[in-house]
């Protein structure tokens, strides 16, 4: 059976009205790529059983494999197997086995069981059920005239786990050439200077894709095969060259992720005091799992006067210089390194709009790192919104911080 | 020309790979529906000029109004205007007016013209160009047998502003019937006790549609009807009796912009201090335009020493009870109203996971809110993963302080 390129059909009307974005779309085709399926067509539909069969056929007609997710509960709203049943020309039969699993499971629970979730128990004739661990709605896998279509449940996790056990595996082998992904993030540089860089030092091979993605002050370079994987090898070894220590890893791993591996493993804790990102640091840097280990805490000095009384930023800077300037950064982030107990101590200082701020126009920005060997500076001018102006800020923080990790010597103790 | 029903087509190789959610369809979807057109499909390509013609056609079978999106730009992948051409049956014609004004563009951003951006003034004859205010790509605005076809550039923000300029306006003249949209929003209870209450106590007429959704501890109700907006009111207002003050806004406002509100006309401030949700509640209330006229700014207290030493809490408290505790929770509310000298402090303390805490249970959080009249605090046991607990811990410090801010008299000064 052929299994080389995909189709994605979602199912629900909260999809098409704009209420939930469809995120499931975005994760079955980084996923399906990864078991050598090329996703070449994606399409949402609303709860209605003829528009459901017309978008199953359809994406029959466009891909070998073809995965609907969405409308598999217990509701009326809930019409996917019927559309499945109906494309594929076979009756809907209630499974026995099924039926009695999903009455365990209730039971399981402590709950009684209700008549409408019999429903989950329909299968079209000739599929098979796909185990759900995380909840009570079934995947399906039926063959269409040579072509492999699944249905999977449209929670998010429950569709990551009925992929991951009963979907990907079989694609996988059927395809064997896996896509082979490296990637390297990049901090701190536009996405035509990171391009510019890897271009002048890197030749691509044929069979290799080059792919550049940007966004919150990050530039993912990402290259791609379907091939040996081993020729990624040298291409990567190139980029990474060409872009030295702006490059802060080969293993997607988020900035924050990055600067806490390297803390711990030097043993020193960071604190963070913010104005304009009011916590988007602190967040970052308690957002997964070990963070207890390299972040201490910090303060949010949004109001002026809190960057003298919690963070001890002397009066006389914010006087001679405002909240919004670089001798303001430099002394936040000494004064939470001191009152947090730590070995760095992170600030960020700016004007996030919409209004400018002391006559500092939108987008301008100043974030400091204060270590045992100093403090350090970066002054931007950020372009965008309120919400690009601080998530761009975020980065510019921690990439700082990051690239004063590489050039001090660890801390002795603190 | 009719107008009732729509479509959207994405276009873009990023979508289908994962590099890119679309939010764009869900933001059409919404905008659509205002302006009268019902979404009933959605699809996403790849930059293939064939795929993106095959998707247009069906789109047109499906709809009366077709909005394209994406593949609009100056690059060889950008086919847009070509599939668009095609499916129309007619050619691309470069338009002298629009080549002209690309170049004055340009040279007002002091930049070189490049000759490739040229082919941004080709439009298939026949098609209108709608203006963009911000960025260099047109929209197009053609009729193809009857029906309505746009297309708009990619990057969301200019695709808003060429919707809201040059396609909203002109669909909602067609459709006359708007459709009319009413919601309450809920904190602190779940889905199905706010369904519960709201059916029992409201009968949806004829035309109307009633919808909840839910995430991140918020439930929004939700009427709509395409029809007589008045029949609307007596429903809302039934629904908003029936959930009294547990319902925080009928205005579509977040929760915290809620509370600042609030705040801002008591001429009152609020000061946070975060274990797990380490800077959440600070980026929530710094969120959003105004919010310095009610946050003064707080602490993030992650490690344990630092409740103590940032926020005041007793070390005998920290001893007895520990750092997820309601005890501790209440003293980091009051210590950070104190030291930040706000009218009231918001306390979050709890084990985000993924491994228990002092013996406690992932899940088990600690709200409180500390004022003039007292402290109070909330002890919850949440489900979810990591990113859930953090995220409806927010929801619940801030619905707390919205509850306490209900019945506090206003502070006189402080």
């Amino acid at each position: 059976m052929s299994a080389r390129t995909g189709a994605v059909v979602a199912v629900g009307d909260e999809l098409l009205l704009g209420d939930v974005v469809n995120t499931n779309a975005a994760w079955l085709g980084e996923a399906l790529a990864g078991a050598g399926v090329h996703v070449v067509h994606s399409a949402a539909v609303g709860d209605d059983v003829d528009r459901v069969a017309r978008a199953l056929r359809r994406a029959l007609e466009d891909a070998d494999v073809v995965v609907v997710t969405g409308g598999l509960g217990p509701t009326v709203d809930d019409l996917t197997r019927e559309a499945v049943a109906q494309v594929a020309g076979v009756p809907l039969e209630r499974s026995a086995a099924l039926e009695q699993a999903l009455r365990d499971r209730f039971a399981s629970y402590g709950f009684p069981f209700p008549e409408q979730a019999r429903k989950q128990a329909d299968v079209p004739r000739g599929a098979q059920a796909l185990d759900n661990r995380v909840g009570s709605a079934y995947g399906l896998r039926l063959e269409v005239d040579g072509r492999l279509l699944y249905a999977l449940p449209g929670p998010p996790h429950e569709l990551r786990a009925v992929a991951r056990d009963g979907v990907l595996p079989e694609l996988a082998a059927l395809t064997q050439a896996r896509v082979t992904t490296r990637q390297l993030k990049v901090a701190g540089l536009g996405e035509s200077m990171v391009a510019e860089r890897v271009e002048a030092a890197v030749t691509v091979p044929e069979g290799v894709d080059l792919a550049y993605l940007a966004g919150e002050g990050v530039v993912r370079v990402r290259f791609s095969t379907d091939g040996d994987p081993a020729v990624l090898e040298p291409v990567v070894a190139a980029a990474a060259a060409a872009l030295g220590d702006d490059a802060f890893t080969q293993d997607d791993l988020a900035l924050c992720e990055v600067v806490g591996a390297v803390l711990r493993d030097r043993g020193e804790f960071v604190a963070s005091a913010e104005s304009l990102t009011g916590g988007m640091v602190g967040t970052a840097l308690t957002g997964y799992d070990g963070s207890s280990s390299s972040y201490r805490g910090g303060l949010v000095v949004y109001a002026t006067d809190l960057k003298h009384a919690l963070a001890g930023v002397p009066q006389d800077v914010l006087d001679a210089h405002g909240a919004v300037a670089p001798e303001t950064a430099g002394a936040l982030a000494e004064g939470v390194r001191e009152r947090a107990g730590a070995h760095w101590g992170l600030a960020t200082t700016g004007v996030a709009g919409p209004q400018e701020q002391e006559g500092k126009a939108v987008g301008t920005v100043h974030v400091a790192v204060a270590g045992l060997d100093g403090t350090t500076v970066r002054s931007l001018r950020l372009p965008g919104d309120r919400d690009a102006v601080r998530a761009v800020t975020v980065t510019m923080v921690l990439d700082l911080l990051r690239r004063r990790l590489r050039d001090a010597p660890p801390a002795e103790g603190r």
